[in-house]
């Protein structure tokens, strides 16, 4: 199966059991207005100032009370490590300080796997979501690094009910140069893919935006292949490029984006500082799906 | 002046003489079309075999019939240093051969300023043209390399009678991180300006795309400037991310694109394989004004 936009992707979590988030530092309005929109899908344990979340909302969750904020992403690692949470929503902190407890050794999620970034988008002209990675973890991904954002894109995909993702490897061009090494980096990998050594997935690239994204350009450019607009994943050389472009297609393409941190032991729901209330509430299904 | 839209650009032509193209390899009917749609605005002398024009127009200007594709490219060039021709006009060749000619040390166009690329974009939501650069050209600009990519863009709006255009430098954070390359570049590039060393514009960054591009975000994040919400121009860090950026603002987000290549005596207007028949007019018309 796949997912053709936020709304299938709430109302397939209507028909399995509810999945509980543990919500680090849970006296924020944002996130509590969140989590009732999504009360009928996700169930929450609220860790962090209890009088403050009281004042804000009436959902019935029970509250550890914690504020100290690392502290409180600890407690909420644990929650998940007890199997009495399945992933973790991202409250009144920086994200480094719930990363922190994620990662950490002893008491941590850590699966061996790389931690990355994946941005859900919603996008005008296109038929449904596509996975944007990565475009807010791992600054400038080597192709050790490239192959585990890559899978861990699969892997998530996977557990929301995909079968076999395809992935598009984005550069300025389609031909490998050698004086553009996301190009090199993107034929090693569609390489790996064709050998088998990426199971569960369809890998192509390097591969332009318009090739990608536009059917009507690949045929201009005399460009075949079963990915062009059709790809689940658009796969970035860099942050910065995955993050200038992310922006572009929610601030001036209008798309609705949601994101997830995966790669650990549960997802962790969490947004920008900039983004809107329905973009948490789009993370949050996104998280419960990503952890079946 | 600012130009708010490719409308208003092609009315400001119309109040001036008119600009002459030098066609190369013009047997192209997508370029004649184009030539046809800015008569107004535009003259021409074709290069390219005359047979072939002569039986796709009924434009009136002179042809030069000569169907080596570089040798047509020489010619062109060369109507531009005697004073023909104001512009060059890609027609059916590749953009590496133009630019051999542009580029020969003896009877090119040399200025001795690096050639970049400018990419113009009249976009949904965003109250004017702005320049994308460099999306085409230089693959991984070095820090000498931004200056000239950044002054070209800047003499060029100058041309078309800007006075003081905003540059707004992107990059993944508006924080400096040392692990982010771009990030120290464009510190260095705002305390150059900053010191008067990049006259006639003004120059701020690194700034996120959703701060530059969107008040909304930049209040939200607590980000206050003149440059928010009216850049005239958005540099990017290398070339996959500004055509990544520049494919995603048209394909996905519908904007408008022209472009042309400066640096040299001359604009050379031009468009990719993959673009739209008015992407070429806008390009025409682009050229055409930066050459003032």
């Amino acid at each position: 199966m796949v997912f053709h936009n936020f709304t299938e992707l709430r109302a397939s979590l209507g028909r399995q059991e509810k999945r509980t988030a543990a919500v680090v530092c849970a006296h924020d309005e944002t996130t509590l207005k969140a989590l009732e929109q999504c009360k009928d899908q996700v169930s929450a344990v609220l860790i962090g100032d209890e009088k403050k979340i009281r004042g804000l909302t009436d959902l019935p969750y029970e509250i550890i009370p914690e504020e100290d904020m690392l502290t409180a992403a600890r407690k909420g690692v644990g929650l998940v490590r007890e199997g009495k949470a399945d992933f973790l929503l991202k409250g009144k902190l920086d994200t480094s300080l719930i990363l922190k407890a994620v990662v950490d050794k002893e008491h941590g999620l850590r699966t061996g796997r790389l931690i990355s970034h994946l941005a859900f988008l919603e996008l005008p002209g296109y038929h449904k979501l596509v996975v944007l990675t990565d475009s807010g973890m791992v600054i400038r991904p080597d192709l050790e690094q490239k192959k585990e954002i890559l899978l861990n894109a699969v892997d998530t995909l996977h557990k929301m009910g995909y079968e076999e993702p395809k992935a598009g490897l984005l550069a300025a061009v389609e031909k490998v140069n050698p004086r553009m090494p996301e190009t090199l980096d993107a034929e090693e990998l569609t390489r790996l893919s064709r050998e088998g050594k990426l199971a569960g997935c369809y890998v192509e690239g390097p591969l332009s935006y318009d090739i990608l994204m536009s059917p009507e350009s690949a045929k201009k450019k005399g460009y075949e292949s079963r990915i062009v607009g059709d790809a689940d994943i658009l796969m970035v050389g860099d942050m910065a490029t995955g993050n200038i472009l992310g922006k572009a297609l929610t601030i001036t393409a209008k798309g609705k984006m949601a994101g997830i941190i995966v790669g650990a032991g549960a997802p962790v729901a969490l947004t920008s500082r900039g983004s809107k209330p329905e973009e948490k509430v789009n993370s949050i299904l996104l998280a419960a799906a990503g952890c079946r």
